[in-house]
């Protein structure tokens, strides 16, 4: 997926400084969303001291990564029911209204994660997408984000859709 | 509360590595909880790059210190139920089985966040503790975790309780 753009590529500049997934957040994770099928894949590679238990990833982080690229994958989703290509439109930004996570095993430290997300619904403003958190191909967690299209007032610059 | 100590300065040093509450976990968020009465708070002062849209808080920040703060809260509150005091005997470490945070309305960046939680159920080795994140006396985050005491395999030194 090196040379395609993610989903979160798309997002204008004044939306793109989140910690989680904005690319112009220089501190941030930088995580990043691609369609596979049906699903919406990210990896993303913790730092050493992303850690809970020594070993372990940290809780915070596994939900971190849920509810990003739940957004993106919400935001896309949202872009291609309509029958609009995320390629020549201005992707919906959405936020998170609820973000559930159910840790089903320890998350090893030091292997990439598979974040993979399916969209469960998709109504007016909101999505509900579904996510898995795997460590060499075990499902660690899974999470269930639903997302809003993001409030006018919420928004840097009315001029975006 | 700066004289007093934090649930997680009682973690022995194995434990203490948390990037959301451990002290010796140098890039982390450090957080730390007290009793309040029944209840447990923490104050936590996101960094300005801790933002989701500009100007408020990512929202896996706010699910990272609900998360630990109310990890903390179970055990010291498992410990008090025990009849036990934290002072002379070693905290019990929970670990999180699910987190759900309900995003009520945006969260300001570049004020403390008041989190505080009360314990809903505490039952052989699992605690119930359900928490609210405030900005300026305001709830903009409402979250709900389900502890469970440390399981045998994910402990870094078996002589810990």
């Amino acid at each position: 997926m090196a040379n395609q753009k993610a989903f979160q590529d798309y997002y204008p500049d004044e939306l793109s400084h989140c910690y989680g997934c904005g690319r112009l957040n220089e501190h941030g994770l930088k995580i990043k969303s691609y369609w596979d099928g049906q699903d919406a894949v990210a990896v993303v590679e913790p730092m050493p001291y992303h850690i809970g238990i020594p070993g372990y990833v940290y809780g915070g982080l596994i939900a971190s990564v849920i509810d990003c690229h739940c957004i993106g994958t919400a935001s896309a989703a949202a872009l291609r029911a309509k029958g609009r290509d995320i390629e020549t439109n201005l992707p919906l930004r959405f936020v998170t209204a609820s973000l559930h996570v159910d840790y089903l095993k320890p998350t090893p430290v030091g292997v990439a994660l598979e974040v993979r997300a399916q969209v469960k619904q998709i109504k007016d403003r909101k999505v509900i997408v579904a996510a898995t958190v795997s460590a060499k191909d075990e499902i660690c967690a899974r999470g269930q984000v639903v997302a809003v299209q993001i409030p006018e007032q919420m928004k840097p610059n009315s001029n975006l859709s």
